[in-house]
């Protein structure tokens, strides 16, 4: 629970998007929330700096075993989510001014209850558990004095009905896998009889029986190297280890590769700090018998209504429709105990050492064979009802502009990092805001806190969502800010749209890092990086809610965290006990790098540069207006005459809009959901992310998966996607200059 | 050119979108332009009547021939421009207000000088002699005060380098055809050895010869006629009739027959009102030498750059390229004094009744020969500049929005009807308007004033323009308001995006008849229409330049004329003498219906006619909400505040955006650059338009083409598209409500 929710702080300390392109970008035109009229006062419009309380200042801890660090975080979260929404006229000096209201309403022991209320029983989309916890959130929103509603949809989901897998080897007795997470002493949740047995959602039911074969991380140049060292896996089944690349794409890689099934498991190398320190309960790390659930599917969204709202009398695919894009064979996800046997049993060549892991094994080897596995899989794929939850803080002068901040609310099990440690945070934000409304404020433009279902199978809740809202998000989004798990451990992450990088920036130079409060977060944070700036990642992927609206809608987007991913994820131990014991992040996804190669001579990218080029001009055109708009607003800011409120809404209509220009209707080869050429996801791996993945999608596909012979039809496609990226980057330039060729 | 330039009363009364849905329509919020300071008064938002002066107190005539009704007409537009670009708030009383000011400012002169200036040389796309009226037009823009700039492009045009067509038949010597247009006594224009040879622009190069088939109008249906009358046209030659379909779905439907070669001529039937009134000069009617030019290119835009804007440093496809969709078999348009010879050397079956001409031959017979063609036709395809000329007026309120005025410039030959009628109108307007810029006057919105390059070819000026600014067109165009020809002879013409029917309806309300000035055009108008509402067409083809602008960015449009095509269409008689001598039309031409066939009983529309109905629900809100706002205008207009002016904003943008809301990014299936899933152009014949062109065409493809024999798989596109349909129209209810679900 450290750092809880560190992610407010960036999302609303201002309402607008800042700049497009890092340290050269332009800045935006603070033009955030009101107060009620009396409290109205002239004051600069940017304020360059943000007299913050130090940490001590604030109450100090908040109950249950969380305090220090985590304390100082939420606390400092809150008075910059003030600062965010707060009028840049704010309230004249002879009353309390908003931001000492909002400090002064926190209450520690509100988020620490919300917490434990919606993490004790698993809670997983399409449950009676999981619309319960929405009920908690609506609930609560509405006791807060705020507008909330909910909107539901009807949804492909998948539950386990039967599971077996049996390993059988030469002169062995027949194994039969566990397939169950151990109780764990201690740690009540551990025991509760509605845990979701171990299983990979949209995995098709089906038997599989064959030789093994293991795959490492089931990456495609896993397989690559297994067709090089002769192991033939057509036929056979895969065992893959968890931790490098999206689960959907190991099952891809393995069925394309010729494999009937597939097993993976967390390997305690990745999940265990390679056994040093013990398991939980003794230590954080995921205990042998600890299994990673999670959703195989690779697309976007309900897989019947790829593209529209499911609705309930929403046209529907069959799930075997080509277009559901479901996945091919079976798979299960299994734990370290349950690997153990079946990689013992295999013989062949000797796995490279880079693929060894930390089993209690002498070496992993790669089959095939001689142990075979017996796969059966039943499961109940069904259309059901999800729930989102919203509340709506009307913007003063600009409600049809819109700033949203969202978090899901389904978990796997228990969901105590994931999500729910975002989604406290989500409640007593709304708490406070409310009570700021008792007072009199209001926002300057609207505010959407988003409460998302069924994130955990394909980020359903929002993309649906997003589809049927798609035509006033595109007009009316300023930006969207998503936290999936907001706390896992220590170190800052964001990944965030380049229009929203300097917010980020602005933001952490005026916060503390709570787990060195002598030096401002973006100070640790640049430490972090090994370099004189900070490092933000792109948001290409399908990770998490941001997807639908970044790729899909052109909203410019920011996904926030603290720590890395950590080893009890989507497993039983995802609880509010592991929570209160540890914090500390165990291994880093690792990012696949596409294997890059040589274009032909006759591949111009000239064009892109030359576009991206332009757009650097007109940034800086835009910038040189900014500061005109800027110096006219300070001397004329008590006037508000309606050219000027036309002058700023004109120019932040730029801003925004110049994200939905990236997008092109054709979208990305082969994900023509993913709408962005510039940041875009992976091919064979939707957890990664890639600038101009169009470009770089077709040179995959002509260096053909690693075979470096020349195609040139397929190389004129990476011409066409060189030029398409640049049209949409010279599009973006049009849009910032505002101006009609 | 009499009624010249009635369009412009219809473009620019107002500079906001009107009704939605006609007759239950929502009404507009109008906040058009603002005079200087001291000039701004209160005044009604929406003043009911709008006084008129009668016909006879204004400048009665302008020099050459045309008089009366058309000088009429031409003041009256002018007034009623001036109406549409005044501020609701005019000049006071103690000034002269700008009404008056813009009246008094026609210069009937101006008007037909112009006229004789830009039709003085043939002006084709791409030649200098069209350059040097971009010249004219920019000049004159700059000339009036205004803000003039051109910007050109670099596309695929084509010109006839050899054009050779023979006769050939049993015991008669060969034929050479004539290819060329005489030149008629007391028409200098006639004599111009600039006139471009008669062609067919995009057809390829090639040599055929062939067996001749007479095909009537070429239209797909005349193919099934021809196949089940046991006709063969595999292999053969087409002779077909110009005056049902596009020319260029003839040369395609030829083609798809299997026909090697193509020509269409000007039957006296349609082209010579029966060949009873003797032809021009002596009448109206085009000569037995007259020929149509004009494309058989079937996409929109230049051909090499599909989609995105043809800068010099553009992608291009080749020409070969299965995407430049280029017509397939060689055509050439002819004059029914050559199609004479080749009809008479035709046997075989008689052809249809309904297929006889009026040429001097007894029976029109279908062939197959004995009749032969031998064609060789050279084309010039280059990569070439075009230029459109663009003059932008300032909005004083909003500059960032815009109404935009459109007129392609470019003919086939002089262009004095099409297209430089509405070019002539369109220059005095700048001129008026730039007179009264100088008195002070603004606009609210942005005007933009375009003139269009290369129209003729492909719609290719305006479409390349579209195609680059669409982000800012589909953010901040308001309407957009074509002309092609202005005035072809009597009887009023308009189609429109159904947002601007109730704005139609109020202007022709206030305008008097041109050819009849005791009644309104309105009335007149209606009368026409034999019903008790006028008929408004939908924008579903590619016929002119409101193409790009409503089918691909979505913004709301309209196309207006006086009268019907006209015989010398596209022919060198399309000239000032012609002009000034007649005006009446000729031929109407005909919308090819669908064969519409019954659904399986599996297919279920209920999700459109509720989405349809839900429409409905949407816009009676919103007029409830109109009227809310219009109401607080009156009370608080001298106030002025930044909350209704955010209000109006915010209320104009969902009025705006519902248009874009109509479109979906996968567009038509087999058109997919038309994105408007509402209306379209009809399969096989770009100039009609029809409502839910996605279901009609997966229909017509599931009929197979006449052949009513159910396909399941077929079917299944058809619900699909019903439900694409009902999804955008969803998404149009969204739009409208402005709020998220």
């Amino acid at each position: 629970m450290q750092k809880l929710s560190w992610w407010m702080q960036c999302l609303v300390l201002r309402t607008l998007p800042g700049s497009l392109l890092r340290r050269e970008g332009y800045r935006i035109i603070q033009v955030s929330g009101s107060g009620v009229d009396d409290r109205e006062e002239a004051m600069p419009l940017r304020p360059n700096s943000l007299p913050l309380p130090a940490g001590g200042t604030f109450k100090s801890c908040w109950s249950g075993n969380f305090c220090s660090a985590g304390t100082l975080a939420m606390t400092v979260i809150i008075v910059l989510l003030m600062h965010s929404c707060l009028d840049s006229w704010p309230a004249s000096s002879h009353k309390k001014n908003w931001q000492q209201i909002f400090v002064e309403s926190i209450d520690n022991n509100s988020i620490s209850n919300h917490l434990k209320q919606i993490t004790k029983e698993p809670h997983v989309a399409g449950t009676s558990e999981n619309f319960k916890t929405a009920d908690y959130v609506e609930s609560n929103f509405k006791t807060y004095g705020l507008n909330a509603h909910h909107k539901d949809y009807n949804v492909l989901l998948t539950y386990p009905l039967h599971r077996s897998v049996v390993l059988t080897q030469p002169n062995h007795e027949p194994i039969k896998l566990l397939l169950n997470e151990e109780a764990v002493a201690g740690d009540p949740y551990s025991n509760n009889s509605n845990i979701i047995p171990t299983f990979h959602a949209y995995a098709p039911s089906g038997n599989a029986s064959a030789e093994v074969i293991y795959a490492n991380y089931g990456a495609l140049e896993d397989f690559q190297k297994l067709a090089q060292l002769g192991v033939k896996v057509e036929g056979a089944i895969v065992i893959a280890k968890y931790g490098m690349i999206y689960r959907g794409d190991i099952v891809e890689n393995a069925a394309q590769a010729g494999a009937v099934a597939v097993v993976i498991y967390s390997d305690p190398l990745d999940y265990g700090n390679n056994g040093t320190e013990g398991y939980y309960p003794d230590s954080q790390w995921l205990p042998p018998s600890g299994v990673q659930r999670g959703s195989v599917f690779r697309g976007i969204g309900d897989p019947l209504t790829p593209g529209w709202a499911s609705e309930t009398d929403a046209e529907r695919l069959s799930v075997d429709d080509p277009s559901a894009q479901m996945p091919r064979i079976p798979s299960l996800p299994i734990s370290a105990e349950d690997a153990l046997p079946i990689l013992r049993s295999l013989e062949g060549p000797v796995a490279p050492s880079e693929w060894q892991g930390a089993l209690n094994l002498s070496e992993y080897k790669l089959g095939r064979g001689p142990g075979r596995l017996d796969i059966s899989y039943v499961a109940n794929q069904t259309v059901t009802s999800i729930r989102n939850v919203f509340a709506t803080i009307k913007g003063s002068k600009e409600p049809d502009r819109l700033v949203l901040l969202g978090n899901h609310r389904d978990a796997w099990t228990f969901g105590a990092v994931d999500p729910n440690s975002g989604t406290a945070a989500l409640l007593e934000l709304a708490r406070v805001i409310g009570k700021l409304m008792e007072e009199g404020w209001r926002p300057h433009r609207s505010i959407v806190l988003c409460s998302w279902d069924a994130e955990e199978y394909a980020l359903i809740g929002s993309t649906e969502w997003v589809e049927q809202n798609i035509d006033i998000l595109g007009a009316s989004a300023v930006a969207y800010l998503n936290v999936d798990f907001g706390v896992a451990g220590p170190g800052f992450n964001a990944a965030a749209s380049p229009q929203l990088d300097e917010l980020l920036i602005e933001i952490t130079k005026q916060v503390t890092d709570p787990d060195d409060v002598k030096q401002s977060l973006y100070t640790s944070w640049v430490a972090s990086s090994n370099k004189t700036t900070p490092t933000i990642d792109r948001l290409g992927g399908g990770g998490s809610d941001y997807a639908a609206f970044l790729q899909h809608a052109g909203v410019p987007s920011m996904d926030i965290s603290f720590g890395a991913d950590y080893s009890v994820y989507h497993s039983t131990f995802d609880n509010y006990n592991w929570m209160a014991k540890f914090g500390d992040p165990l291994f880093r996804r690792h990012v696949s790098g596409l294997s890059s190669s040589e274009a032909p001579k006759s591949i111009t990218v000239a064009p892109l540069f030359s576009a991206i080029k332009d757009l650097h001009l007109s940034t800086y055109q835009l910038t040189d207006e900014l500061n005109i708009l800027e110096q006219e607003g300070l001397e004329k800011l008590s006037e508000l005459s309606s050219d000027l409120l036309y002058s700023r809404r004109e120019l932040n209509d730029r801003l925004l809009r110049a994200e939905r220009a990236f997008l092109d209707s054709d979208g990305i080869p082969g994900a023509s959901w993913y709408k962005h050429l510039v940041y875009g996801p992976v091919p064979n791996d939707n957890y990664g992310s890639l600038s101009f993945p169009a470009i770089w999608g077709t040179i995959h596909e002509a260096t053909g998966n690693g075979n470096s012979a020349l195609n040139a039809t397929k190389w004129a496609a990476v011409q066409h996607e060189v030029y398409r990226s640049a049209r949409v980057t010279r599009r973006a330039s049009l849009v910032l200059r505002g101006k009609l060729t």
